[in-house]
């Protein structure tokens, strides 16, 4: 194989597929990205089983042929050559020669036959998305998935579809985030469970503008991101995901309406106090015009008032500080609406089209010491 | 003591003195910020009895007093407050309360009694040197100093002063680096060993404007350094510093004039042939016009042609790249000339002026590998 093609672009690509190159690995063959230049089309592929990715570059084929390179010191030295055209030739048989400008790197290869391509997905049943609302949804969701592999559903996200809305829905055991999203056209109904990691890579990948598509295309074990000349294709995870309807309730004896900032502002203050590790709860004390927000431990206390609307009763609260800062980073609105029932049920974020909506289980707490 | 002053000035101020707070110390009072209002003015300071630093700050005094607060607390606080005025007030005699808008902290405090305030430095025997001049003369010394402490003296720098020329010295028995700085005035000859520790300190705080400048004063045991309402004292490392004159050459065999920056990302491009810890030298082959680098290893080999203008000998030599990256990262110039004697002699580096002296060693290699 002999291939030519400008730095800039290699390098490109080689990003883009090096996010599904795993980090430990017993199989050499998977640490590789496989260049393809059989077809007439220069491609790059990675896969760890899991999650594969492949992405066509410009470039010109003096002699077709597929080749696979160790990823990481392919992509290193792709990021230091100078920025101009690089030349890939394999043709010796034995080493790979990349060659830039003056600079001449011979490394070793392995010739591909190995490398698990990327799993044959249909195009008839799939969705379409804006990279900008993809990129946005991941963003505002991802935080809230259970980082341990205890329980596998919660380390991956619910994707349903409903007529033309996309719901995106993750949690933990002690959150749950969820949020809607109007598609532009009407679908199937479908479900599925996309594995976090996968949701992590993508949105580095997708460039986030809000005129370019992304096509989802979804089989019984795999879903499939087509973009920009590439593709990218995940195992889903097996199961019926938590029904997650019955958590949800809409009553409440208490609604704070409140400056978004101000809150996120005084909470990340009051973690001051929270040695790592340390479960110290913020204990929230709802007024009629002001809530409190009071935090103690042994490094000291904090406590700020901030000023409310309130509607309904008023309460005593404690909940992991952590929780209510990762939901109300990813809200955009100014000001936000939290719902209560009592110091031992679930709060609620959400707007009034339930377009987004947050719900966070509370923490007890020693109220003589508050 | 009750103090009033703004979050900006502040957490200026105690970013300057949290540098010379110890990350380890069995000593309390140590990892304490001693705020001092006791004479007309607010003054930080901190104190590893190595490294001293005192920063005066704009503010207002309603009870003058004492109070040392514990440095990464108080100052993780300072950082997250609101960007309006900050009262510490610490009247109650049992907790310090810092007010800023509606946020209120209460911390422990310290008395302060067993604070060891920075060593009086008398200030007759003193030098002034430019903010920036000071600031680059430590980047482009400070990576040859020997970071463990089997030799305490190459964990220091040289700062020599003779006449109008202050001249900084630094090696760790593999190269060395010297800088000559030109000085507005004449001073009295000194010899002073500044530990490596203190001018990253410095240099971190300096502001590194041309027309601020620093005053440099010094004892037998210290050095102080003045500048923006802020002192820096440091103990000296005792001792006579190696001979390095005896060391330097200006005999050659082979000089070479080479583009600088060609020249580093040739090499930068060549250390990705070797995994960290592997000691192979990059080969230099000097020749007429051009030279070429190799570099081989497990991993596979890289070889460069880079242009030269050349008087003397040829010559094959060998060296650790980091080294010669390390020089030629803080050399200014676009071309650079390089001095040989022989394949085990040293190589310098250096301009016509000699405002720099960078002294390499070379290493052996297998001349049948290359």
């Amino acid at each position: 194989m002999k291939i030519i093609c400008p730095k800039s672009v290699l390098a490109k690509g080689v990003n883009i597929v090096l996010k599904a190159v795993p980090s430990k690995t017993t199989m050499p063959i998977l640490e590789c990205i496989l260049i393809d230049a059989s077809n007439g089309k220069i491609k790059l592929t990675a896969n760890d089983m899991e999650l594969g990715i492949e992405t066509e570059i410009e470039g010109e084929i003096i002699h077709d042929g597929i080749v696979a390179l160790n990823a990481k010191i392919f992509s290193e030295i792709v990021r230091k050559l100078p920025d101009s055209d690089v030349i890939i030739d394999t043709e010796d048989g034995v080493q790979t020669i990349i060659t830039c400008e003056k600079a001449k790197f011979n490394i070793a290869f392995q010739s591909g036959e190995d490398f698990s391509y990327l799993p044959d997905v249909e195009k008839d049943d799939h969705i379409t998305i804006s990279e900008f609302m993809l990129k946005e949804v991941i963003r505002q969701t991802i935080f809230s998935i259970a980082d341990n592999d205890t329980n596998r559903m919660m380390t991956g996200e619910l994707f349903q579809i409903e007529d033309n809305i996309l719901k995106v829905v993750s949690l933990d055991g002690h959150r749950i985030s969820i949020r809607k999203i109007e598609l532009k056209e009407s679908y199937e109904p479908k479900k599925v469970i996309v594995p976090g990691k996968t949701l992590v890579e993508i949105s580095k990948i997708v460039g986030g503008e809000a005129e370019k598509n992304v096509d989802i295309s979804f089989t019984k074990n795999h879903i499939m991101f087509e973009f920009d000349k590439t593709i990218v294709v995940s195992r889903l995870i097996e199961g019926e995901y938590f029904k997650i309807d019955q958590m949800l309730s809409s009553d409440y004896e208490t609604k704070v309406r409140i400056n978004k900032k101000e809150l996120l502002d005084c909470i990340d203050r009051a973690t001051l106090m929270i040695k790592e590790g340390d479960k110290k709860p913020i204990i929230i004390n709802i007024g009629d015009e002001a809530m409190q927000l009071k935090i103690k431990s042994q490094i000291g206390s904090m406590n700020e008032d901030i000023s409310i609307d309130k509607e309904g009763k008023d309460l005593l609260i404690g909940f992991n500080p952590k929780f209510l800062i990762d939901a109300l980073r990813v809200i955009d609105d100014e000001e936000v609406d939290l719902y209560f029932m009592n110091a031992k049920a679930p709060c609620f974020i959400k707007d009034e089209s339930q377009s987004y909506i947050y719900l966070i289980l509370p923490v007890n707490f020693n109220a003589a010491s508050v």
